[in-house]
């Protein structure tokens, strides 16, 4: 039997790798993995995707550069996981292109190519569920510049691109899985509550 | 008035880095640039495209990491210097892709890909004349092997490999200008004068 595909998604500062974290705990036999990254060819992708030599690339680039971290994600780690019955929680998957790419970098007219490429790559591999942490801006930000890591690239970008990023997120979390929408403003207790009950509802 | 873009292809071996290298002393008002590469982001996809740890990845992954690379070149560096004006000669272009990627992995089925994002990126920007030093694999690896460098993880492929390659070159090169296809099996000095001959041709 397959098993199943559970994407977090969110703005940053949204709590995703804090969450992730804790159900790495509550389910040690899950494979677990980021996106971008989770194989060695993403990670070193990921690091570049996040220097400061990535700053003002072409949109197109930046699209390009992730897209071509998760064709090795999928076909590396979660399609063999999946095929051979293990479930998979993801630390944003496509869903993020959509949102952070063409909607945070107001591009979207690079839809169709998004569309052609993603069509190749996932062939088949779509989320069963994506749990959306819904966060304002001005609350990620916020928690982002508390951390003890620098701030990345997009950490830094204005409000604004990450009203649109969250815009995006919600207008098309319906294509990847059963949609669950979780107001990550809220403490933290009140929302790893939540995550609980959704992904039961997801497995 | 648009500058002329002239592209040199070729496989590993078939000696366009001293053929460019001759051309940048010829014409010195010329752009000169290389894909992948030619930017600092394109630059940092190379090293990766080059290393280990992209050894065994999956084609499409790879086919992206290209195009991410070749993105960025057009945009920062081949569309502004021919708007301007000016002449454009690049060690390796979107034949290449084909080449490689297609014809050397045996991936027929990713031209779509290829093509849907190529049309994207090229966006008008094609070459007007491609000249490829069509050489052997086997004169081509034995000078790879000559050299003092490393060779790089596509020098290493089997030659059947670089056959299928050579082929793949031949097969389209018609769709990227003017071809010129130059016997590069033959003495430095011979092809250069036929090199020299094609580049007044392709102005």
């Amino acid at each position: 039997m397959r098993g199943k595909f559970i994407v977090f998604e969110g703005g940053d500062g949204s709590g995703k790798t804090t969450i992730v974290e804790r159900l790495k705990k509550e389910f040690p036999d899950f494979i677990f993995t980021q996106d971008p990254g989770g194989t060695t060819f993403g990670e070193h992708v990921r690091a570049l995707l996040m220097s400061e030599d990535t700053k003002n690339i072409d949109v197109r680039a930046e699209l390009l550069l992730f897209l071509a971290s998760r064709a090795q994600l999928i076909s590396e780690v979660i399609r063999p996981a999946l095929e051979s019955g293990k479930n998979v929680i993801s630390n944003r998957f496509a869903l993020s292109s959509i949102a952070y790419q063409l909607y945070g970098r107001e591009r979207p007219e690079l839809l169709q190519l998004y569309k052609s490429v993603s069509d190749v790559l996932l062939d088949g591999v779509l989320p069963d569920a994506t749990i959306l942490l819904d966060v304002s801006p001005e609350v990620g930000i916020a928690r982002v510049h508390s951390r003890p890591e620098e701030p990345t690239r997009f950490d830094l970008e204005a409000i604004a691109f990450h009203e649109r990023v969250r815009d995006g997120y919600k207008k098309h979390i319906a294509e990847f899985g059963t949609p669950f929408i979780i107001d990550a403003n809220k403490p933290l207790e009140e929302v790893w509550q939540k995550i609980q009950e959704a992904v039961q509802s997801a497995l």
